[in-house]
């Protein structure tokens, strides 16, 4: 049930519900909630049809998960965004599954999919936002895959390095390898690899748990 | 311009062709080409909004270009299937470019993206199948992805090298490494890294050109 309050909120994030009847604002009014989520936890499977997801405060990671549990992030979605893959059920020809976790504590308005897509459905407007979001979603996933196809492994794990680095002021970096590798988008084993080669070309020295720069120009030069 | 054998082709690839009033059929016919491509000839490149394709006969190829030349292939199109991203430009939010090869001889219909937005603003039903359209190539453009890389390289370069040999039947294979890199996926560096490493376990050894396949228990154990 959304109050007057969120229903500001509502109609500034969907650009269609000031054209909307009284009957489907009801339709939504009575077919959303509003959730809480902690850092971290996990908001959608990909083996469920959640529903529409609009999110009111907080940072959504949409993500995909390997058989082998590696995840790829594709996009993060903001205050005012909405996520659609969540309810890819009623999605015709979306075949595909992703995962959705809150990366801060988030406040999330859960639309269901029977009522979204009887709204879809009825109302052209909110047929062509949908398709908006769609292609919104589908432009943000090329760019993420872009950048991990494209850009050489060694310039990104150097990227990150320095950047971490930099961020926590210290040349002590305490990561696991699998942490960077999510980060990444990449393999433990990649990192692993990539990370020993470092170490023999005197850029980095490995301990258990952690790494730690030697060599910051040459980190420098490979970015 | 479409003639009465192909309006049966239309009518049998595009759900909404019957639909159409006769104004609407004009427009596409007034701006509808038939187009012969030879294999390997570029349809479509990444900068231009080249229109709406149809392909009559043939296979075309869509993918992405890194900046320094690497391709990464998403799908793949065959007769009356139709591609959209090639008119990107009337498409709302997708902010990426493909380019669109022709694998082998094609016949293709290109539509004016002009003349196929005009169409798809006016009727419903055109809007609905662009829109089913793109799904799928999200879907399919996942599917790649996931492919890519959640599948481990060394699986994927032996499973390419037992797959080749058996359909040349040889344990000769005359291919670069350049070759092997687009057809995965992959960069030309990382094809031959791997190699070296199947060489160095006695996998296969490698000469100027070729890969010859010495021990085909142990690439088969790889897959």
């Amino acid at each position: 049930m959304i109050n007057s309050e969120n229903e500001i909120f509502f109609s500034e994030s969907f650009p269609f519900w000031k054209a909307l009847s009284s009957d489907e604002k009801k339709l939504i009014n009575n077919n959303t909630e509003l959730k809480l989520y902690k850092a971290g936890s996990t908001i959608h499977d990909s083996t469920e049809c959640t529903g529409v997801l609009l999110i009111k405060s907080g940072e959504l990671r949409v993500y995909i998960l390997s058989p082998d549990g590696r995840e790829v992030t594709l996009y993060r979605l903001g205050s005012g965004s909405t996520c659609l893959l969540t309810a890819s059920c009623i999605l015709k020809n979306i075949t595909f599954s992703v995962m959705v976790d809150a990366e801060v504590d988030s406040e999330v308005f859960l639309i269901s999919s029977s009522a979204f897509k009887e709204l879809k459905n009825k109302n052209i407007q909110v047929e062509s936002f949908s398709n908006d979001i769609i292609n919104c979603h589908f432009s943000e996933t090329m760019w993420a895959m872009e950048q991990i196809l494209f850009t050489s492994f060694d310039k990104r794990l150097a990227f990150f390095l320095l950047e971490q680095s930099e961020e926590k002021k210290t040349e002590t970096l305490n990561f696991t390898h699998e942490y960077i590798a999510k980060n990444l988008g990449s393999a433990r084993e990649v990192v692993s690899r990539m990370l020993k080669y470092f170490q023999n070309e005197g850029i980095v020295s490995l301990a258990r748990g952690s790494i730690i720069i030697k060599d910051r120009k040459k980190l420098e030069e490979l970015k």
